[in-house]
């Protein structure tokens, strides 16, 4: 069963119990790329209600929309808020569009206009009770309604990843605690080095994370700079004078967020430097999650040929072919989610890119790879920390085994016998492939047992004591 | 109700029902990152049921695997090829994945070695009758059918892509036949230059597509040359004699495609060219999408601010504000379309360039990233053809007043009256602001109209004649 | 003539004269990649040598250098710092190397220690006067000196990039100003939309370029945190105790900069955090830039068949066909050094990707992508700035002509007759072509001239006044 | 001493002796941005001569210039081509430019037209003999001599490329037959997988570097096709009749390549699709590039906490702290102009996107980003070989060791004493550490080492036989 509703293109069926209305379907049938519907980001819904409602109840304050109908409005965006799940399929136009936007800000205003039709006892559809135009968008524009529902569903998504990525590095950190005295070699250009501790490791992980939490939260300022009331191109053209400062004081009250409009709407009209920050913060996560993976996969190659510091628990068989194969796969999804959201910047970059004159219409696109991105980056750190980082052990003594091992610690013996010694010392380890201890204590007699444990216990090692 | 299935992590339970088994379920678990699951691509699961039947095929031809349970594997396998719709909700892992393909290949062996022991009469998880990695999997490994599937599932979808770019292409040529005769100004650096018609803009958008067409085709060549029986590393370890070769000439026969095997197949198994190429590809069609909807947008720009030399359908309306605007939303959709598929070859790029040893396990997100970029340029393709190129009209009239009110087609006056006299009334040109009609015949008298209309008539501003 | 010089590799003929060493002509002979030298950018030595003049003064107040030897390399540090140009020819090495920039830093202890030999009244190679790696590198390392060096170069050189921004926006800002008055049409969709001020245009660009600025400043924040005395991996190991602090001190001191080391110097040893926020604070200027030149070289279209909001300097003959032609060539190039500096932010993504264990050995070509971002995007500012903003000049006429054509402005009759009338009024002039006056004051006689003239005059157009 | 020289924005001073004159000089002025002259690609301004003789001949045919004159031209293009670096230091303009190249274009004709002046005996600057507009761009545009000529000179630049990655393949074929019998363990996900030889390793190096040399070849391909007297937009407007045929045709004579013209010169003047397809392929030799470097810095990893199957040349020291460590730097430089060339893919990518209507005015700076590619690749293609490759020895022992002390082997025993017992015995080595001899011939007495030497000799684990 269906309703007939009209626009100016001509008359279209919806279905009799849509609250969503002529132009949402509109948009539907023209728009169809990703196949994904922007009912699929709960955020996204539940922020432009929060926005709707703010604007609500600032042309209700200021006069320009009639309270009964403001009420009713504002009844129907907290049913948005509140019931999300309920109203979800409602919103049917796919994440990518034509127009920027403008098909789901109108598919907003109908499911908002029959909501509070219904609640007026109106029949749906009956949009001469509360008009999807004249009154859900009152002083309003797709151009500044839209960005303004990314901005703040940009803060909600970007909050879980902020979340996840803490506790990633929570759990880096405790982690490091328990390593603290695993002694272990450090590495450049993956060639022996110097002495470190296993907890050092994982502690420069977590650190390096830390960084990128930290430019997450200075991207969200720029979030927080909005343009509601900049209307079609940021002249506020439309809107009630003083619109533009209340709704957006009440959005950042309804949210609990400091919103504040841009000194210059014109700009921010057609800016997306936000994104593009928001963007940049996310792709410097994902290069360093790269980073702590590939990292990490090496430290975990084995068992037998490979270094082995560390073991990961055991998620799945790791081989149709031989028995008992385990391989990194948490860490190696974690890697390729990463791969996904630095691409996406590259989407972002180009749709920023291509702003014209008063609007960028790419915003759509810049939506969906927000999303993507902090989709996969937080499930990339929740699942790495979880099926990986949590249950990591360390191979001790393989670890110190190594260090022992190495031709590098001799740098330990330079202030006893001096470099010229020392080099010779060095040389003769690496042609022999004897050890140190083999060459200084056994065969040198340089040293006694006694003394080459003082000089090499793990102490030490960890934190050598400057001797020029 | 469930059964209970085992690996040597553990026990795990299983839906009664299920087709897939426990391995399907410990990547089901594992694995969280898109919300998205193999079943969304029906071409990925029928690709894999014919790999997974030319692999049964060759090993029942030589011996290897019991022709009875051979049989009911390649009964199982058409099943899922030709009833697919059927089966697609066993396919149950995330796209992106650790292990490099093992959740989801293993996932098609219990899919696969269920539906089996089911028409064997035997019990859902009974393994005894049909295994998941002793037949469905004998000799073979993720690391070939893996990556065998993914490039015949890339056949299947770089061809709808092709067609979806040859109709648009085929649209755009019948545009051009249609506005052959419309003369306009052709542009350089966005400054007026000199006439051309509105048919050769259409067929240069066509022919500039045609390029990445052949491209696409070019790419598809590499897609055809596979690593079945490669088995782990491209050793063919654990495969019988012989059946590299005859599995990949059954999976050519199954699909009619000419797969042939890498003469390296130890590259071939960690090598992600083909995919890079197939991804290059891509993004030039989406270079040339980007470019063709910047120039339609131009072109349609206006109505009265604007150049507005063609019209676009009205697909609805445009904005809340003015009534009757009408915004080109079919190529800006279109352009989004392209902006994602470009930046998702970055993620096909680094993925390809993670390979390590003997193995790129990187492969799924590089899957993931191929078939989004080639939905939606396809659907790109069918929305700017349907929905803009079909139903664009041209401005006739404003088309050749621009090119009779331009200083530009002085230069067709050169071989009249020389360099010298035509600079300077392209000076008094630009100064006054006059049309070159005015100053040439009504005040210079230059010209009478006849000789005026002998040189600038259409078809000599169409073709020229050559005067030096 | 040459002198001898040997490392443990061998011995190598180093010109008689040269400052530098064999270590220096190493690098030079294993490395020829971009044919360009370190010597080319002088902000890199200079910012070399006051980092090694740092650590000089560390390890002399901490008496693990001699006083002489020390007092001889502050001297020598302070010629390279003075009297850059005399010594650039002496720093050999390509920029893109592989050790990290080993050889670089060993062509600076090269450089230096002869120098100071040569103070010390020495002959170039003697060094067992001053020896590069034992007192020129004395507590350091290529891991710590180098990354350092660079971080002080790029706060020169984002310095010089800022400026040149600032400039930019001062400019853009100047012309607002100037055309603060100048009635235009505002577009969306490159649609007709409402208007407008062309100040209101510049003023925009300027705003959005500085929100640019401020991310460059917010990415020069990460560059002052630094990890001198870190050493080799970061544990300090050859270093005295408190020489991390007091060199970065003596930096902080001898640059102004308030440079402090990180609160984890294995962290920062391998990270490169710092240059990916600075890089894409880059990359978001030229995203900025992008459009504004897209944006200007679209109103200055024309000049017969196209926008023609505004007029370029004239900087060259644009064409050796068409005389008088002229192109916007000063945005095409700030377009062009736009995407050189975007494409190079992909190449600091994948080198600081590419760090492994305590050392990411890609830093050398991220400072060549650094080093080329900056110089071309401070050129591109300057080159937009000098050669077109400072010289645009508004037409006028035609800006007001096509808002006074436009369709859009029915909305200022809404108020008074009513959105039906109204619409039925844009129906009108869009089938008809007709301007708004003509059906409105000569036909409909809907208003008098005078009653026209109080609505449509420019303020009111520029601010309307807001009727319900 | 200067001479004065004139267009239509005004006079200019001219060196005396400059062959180029006031349009060159204009371009030096209006652009600095990468501080970098055409002067420094040679084979751009050898191919830039090419293109004009050619020209000059078709006109000279055609009987459009003068015999006399064109005589001329061709005389003074065979100068530069012969005498290239004689005349480079007269081509000034920086490498990017506004103009879609028109300065460079001007630069070549007016250093042509001095050349062939004095020639003829005339004095510099006197044009009145042979003129830059008129006769040395006689039926030419910029905007189709100047991508012809980077066509060409993309042709030389990829022909270095392709013989310098033919080199390497060869140098990776010979190593590969050098180790044909070295054991060694295969890995995948890093861990251990099966036995394979060193020689295959190098082998499937060497062979997915030919896939990309292969994929260079197709693109040049498209270089073939060229747009010489297109003129401004395609339409030959100004050309004599038959012109582009046969400039095209004695271009092809000239250079020994097969050029031809395009079936859509319109198409083909604003196109840019045969860049993109240049770049692309470079980046995929660049993805192959990083997988081999990465590969082979891991299997150098050690001395004695790494890999270390391979050693390295000794290039240069590679530490100041520690004696005798040597860094794998020749691989780490090819990593990093691998980065470079893939970050410049975008910026082709970018520049190719923005071509509008008739032209891509952005052509300067793919020409950029093309020749630093090839450039930077070609010369770390050297780099690897000569620097690394060449030199590479086996760890032959150390890759054995790591096979027989593996776990993977026990696959071999499968056919033995089937899949329990093995599964059994892989069990034990794995949580006891012991080998699989230890097991199997001290302990389980399963095999006499008689027995244990028929299965595990090199042969067998290289070619196992088949068993089932």
């Amino acid at each position: 069963m269906t309703r007939i509703e009209h626009d100016f293109i001509g008359d279209l069926e919806v279905p009799e119990n849509a609250l969503y209305g002529v132009q949402s379907l509109r948009g539907k049938e023209n728009f169809f790329i990703t196949e994904e519907r922007n009912s699929q980001e709960i955020y996204f819904i539940i922020a432009f209600a929060y926005v709707k409602k703010a604007c609500a109840m600032a042309n209700k304050e200021l006069g320009v929309v009639e309270p009964k109908v403001a009420d009713a409005m504002i009844w129907a965006c907290d049913q948005l808020i509140n019931d999300t799940e309920k109203y979800r399929d409602q919103f049917i136009t796919d994440w990518l569009q034509g127009g920027a936007g403008t098909s789901t800000n109108m598919n907003a205003n109908e499911v908002i206009s029959n909501l509070a039709i219904q609640h007026l006892g109106g029949k749906l559809g009956d949009y001469t009770i509360v008009n999807p135009n004249n009154d859900a968008n009152f002083g309003q524009s797709t151009n500044d309604t839209y960005p303004t529902a990314i901005h703040l569903s940009c803060m909600f998504r970007s909050n879980i990843l902020i979340k996840a990525a803490e506790q990633l590095r929570d759990a880096l950190y405790a982690k490091a605690k328990e390593f603290d005295q695993t002694l272990k070699m450090g590495r450049t250009h993956l060639q022996d080095a110097v002495p470190m501790t296993l907890g050092q490791e994982f502690h420069g992980w977590g650190f390096t994370l830390n960084d990128e939490i930290e430019n997450l939260r200075d991207a969200q300022k720029h979030l927080l700079v909005i343009n509601l009331g900049a209307t079609a191109i940021g002249t506020t053209v439309t809107a009630a004078p003083g619109y533009p400062e209340l709704a957006s004081k009440y959005l950042a009250e309804l949210t609990g967020l400091p919103f504040k409009n841009s000194a210059d709407l014109i700009a921010a009209t057609s800016d997306c430097g936000a994104y593009m920050t928001l963007s940049s913060a996310i792709k410097g996560l994902a290069v360093k999650m790269t980073k702590i993976c590939n990292d990490i996969r090496l430290l975990a190659s084995g068992p037998r040929c490979g270094l082995k510091e560390i073991n990961l628990p055991q998620l799945q068989p790791g081989s149709s072919i031989m028995p008992g194969k385990v391989n990194p796969v948490a860490a190696e999804v974690a890697n390729q989610a990463s791969f996904l959201a630095i691409g996406l910047d590259t989407t972002v970059m180009l749709a920023a890119s291509a702003g014209q004159l008063e609007l960028n219409v790419m915003e759509p696109v810049i939506t969906y790879a927000l999303f993507t991105q902090m989709k996969v980056m937080a499930n990339a750190c929740d699942t790495l920390r979880t099926k990986l980082v949590d249950g990591v052990t360390a191979n001790t003594e393989r670890c110190r085994d190594y260090v022992m091992n190495s031709i590098g610690i001799v740098t330990l013996l330079k202030p006893h016998f001096g470099y010229q010694v020392c080099a010779d010392i060095a040389k003769e380890g690496y042609i022999s492939g004897k050890s140190l201890h083999q060459i200084v204590v056994d065969e040198r007699k340089l040293l006694t047992q006694k003394e080459w444990d003082e000089i090499f216990n793990t102490q030490n090692l960890i934190n050598p004591k400057f001797v020029k």
